[in-house]
């Protein structure tokens, strides 16, 4: 058995759970950083078969992993003539994995 | 030894933080999940040696377990003639817990 | 390779995280617990290769181990004559490492 323990940003940490239940996996939501305005992460903990862990990995990536997203910053209303918005590239995402050995996993 | 993560439910927290001080065991609490008014989860991290595993194990599930709880919700006050009120039932209570094997463990 | 968890008094925090940096080290911040006025705990993730071990607990240690303080309480204004403001030793400080076996470390 494993022990995977994803920390993900909070934007991806809801689709991250709702992929992991589809497939019966049992997430366990450990802790959250930040709060409303703040970006933050999400620890999710994971008991998995040793099987599962290439599937979960890849599932893990596709949901989180650090990417560009285009955003489109709102226009500055006290602006001059030429007042415009650009659609500008930002950071959002990524993820930290570790497979930890696991002997048990209960739930009471 | 052994690492033990221990999610508990909020209400059952102190009561397994108790039980864990009057055993000598060392419980480290890592992360609380929910707020005031809100229910959620209290995460545990506890040392062991692999001889004290099962008396911990029997020790979480008694204090935390899944349970049927039966509660009176208070009476309408502005119902008719028949406002009674009768017991319910009501899951509380459930517990994650992963063991992992673990090199070493210090305190500072 | 081994996966140290690291929990410090969170005024201790910032400075073991600078630390770790300055080595090039992983952490990943866990969780916090307490909040504004309130003492509380930070803990870090710290994923390693094992040669690296010895140097790290090193480094946990001298920066957040327990240790006296000593601190000079603010004078009581409504106080008399003899009003004065004697040092007091407190205790600061603490740390709890696990280190666990790890079979791998991702960041995606
Ligand atoms: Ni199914
Ligand atoms: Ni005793
Ligand atoms: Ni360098």
């Amino acid at each position: 058995m494993k022990l995977v323990i994803a920390v993900v940003q909070n934007k991806d940490a809801s689709k991250l759970l709702t992929a992991l239940i589809k497939r019966h996996l049992n997430a366990t939501k450990l802790s959250t950083t930040g709060g409303f305005l703040r970006s933050g992460n999400t620890t999710y903990l994971i008991g998995i078969q040793d099987k599962q862990l290439p599937g979960l990995l890849k599932l893990i990536k596709r949901v989180s992993r650090s990417r560009q997203q285009s955003i489109t910053p709102p226009v500055n209303l006290d602006g001059g003539a030429n007042n415009t918005s650009y659609p500008v590239n930002v950071k959002v995402g990524g993820a930290t994995v570790m497979v930890l050995p696991m002997d048990k996993f209960y739930r009471f």
